[in-house]
């Protein structure tokens, strides 16, 4: 991770940041305080692992631009993308040593390169302590995670591997923001906590039904309705 | 659900469900008045199904005694068992439409017969908000649960099933306080979300291995130790 700006932070920024907190209007004048004190601004190169399970418990990040992604790990090195982060969004655990509960790790890299406020552990926490509506929003940011890891667990549990190939595909395709797709099977495979050999059949699958054509290390949907239908099943 | 009881609290019967809220000496004597004012009692029987996704948001259970069990369901009537809760153990998914960011569905069945604290669900949220040391723990009871999930969505992606099946048994042997397990094949395949058959012909294997002893509807551990082990594997 790099080093903190040297430069001083103007009311602008203050404002700027105070806009990602919803909970800013019902702090106290030194609550604030101790947030404006403590926060500071970081630049995360692309592929940079900014937490690895609680060995590194640096404080809630909040993307400015780019894109993290939070996976869990397997002893082998099995990687599960449990969900994505995308700007105005706030990371809870890179902060979870603050919830003497989790007892889980969840490693989180930068997929593009990230800017991020990053409000570090201890002056979270002291505010959360004493504050209803900081408590309460940390809340709903913690159940919207565990509303994705439902998800997906239901996925894995309940759905085949063609409904979440699609719904991968067209989640990638609302990213890219476009039909290309820069995707190696081997990486959907990871992402789907499958086998390359199954994504590849099912891919292969998906172009004789005309849903994709696929090249070397790119994928171009070709039928997103047809796709949207196969998802959704 | 059984009937609200006619008869009405005592000061005793106050005084043992503030020793089940750790928060209570944070409270504001109207905050108090709250809860007590609303909290109930209920008597479930044995398989009653209390809270059928978001239908049916009763409020915060306390469970006085007795056992509950937490599930997903699929649509073909797939259950996979998320977590239990036993006596003194809270039950926030029973509130869930408290917290509008949850947006999955948890059913939540009475294992045993039991015996409840309800509070319902809007004098929770009431107090929650204005009470920073209500939220905190809320959040704590969330943080609980998410890390049970997260430890199943581990056993499920990176585990094989004898691992799992070994620490069912053994989970299991602790809830029925003894080696002589009355369980069905079915019944364990259900909470593995696996196949009845995988269950069987685990079951057989671990017997081959001296680890277990298989009759009807009944299953005798006989080497705890070993099983043990591989639960660890």
């Amino acid at each position: 991770m790099e080093k903190k700006s040297g430069t001083a932070f103007k009311e602008a920024d203050y404002l700027e940041l105070s806009n990602y907190l919803p909970f800013w209007g019902q702090l106290t004048a030194g609550e604030r305080e101790t947030l404006k004190g403590a926060a500071v601004r970081r630049t995360l190169k692309r592929g940079t692992v900014l937490h690895y399970g609680k060995e590194d418990c640096v404080g809630l990040f909040i993307v400015r631009s780019g894109q993290l992604r939070a996976f869990i790990l397997s002893e082998e090195g099995r990687e599960i993308t449990l969900y994505r982060l995308f700007e105005q969004e706030i990371c809870l655990f890179s902060a979870s040593c603050m919830l003497p509960d989790i007892h889980f790790e969840i490693t989180i890299e930068a997929e593009q390169d990230t800017n991020l406020w990053v409000i570090p552990t201890e002056a979270y926490r002291r505010v959360m302590e004493e504050s209803a509506a900081v408590a309460n929003y940390t809340n709903q940011l913690m159940a919207t995670r565990f509303s994705e890891v439902m998800w997906l667990v239901d996925q894995i549990l309940f759905k085949s591997v063609d409904t979440r190939l699609a719904a991968f595909l067209l989640e990638e395709r609302s990213i890219q923001g476009g039909d290309e797709l820069v995707l190696t099977h081997e990486k959907i495979a990871r992402h789907l906590g499958t086998a390359r050999e199954v994504v590849s059949r099912m891919l292969k699958y998906f172009q004789t039904e005309g849903l994709v054509v696929l090249s070397r290390g790119e994928i171009r949907i070709q039928d997103a309705e047809h796709l949207r239908k196969r998802a959704e099943q």
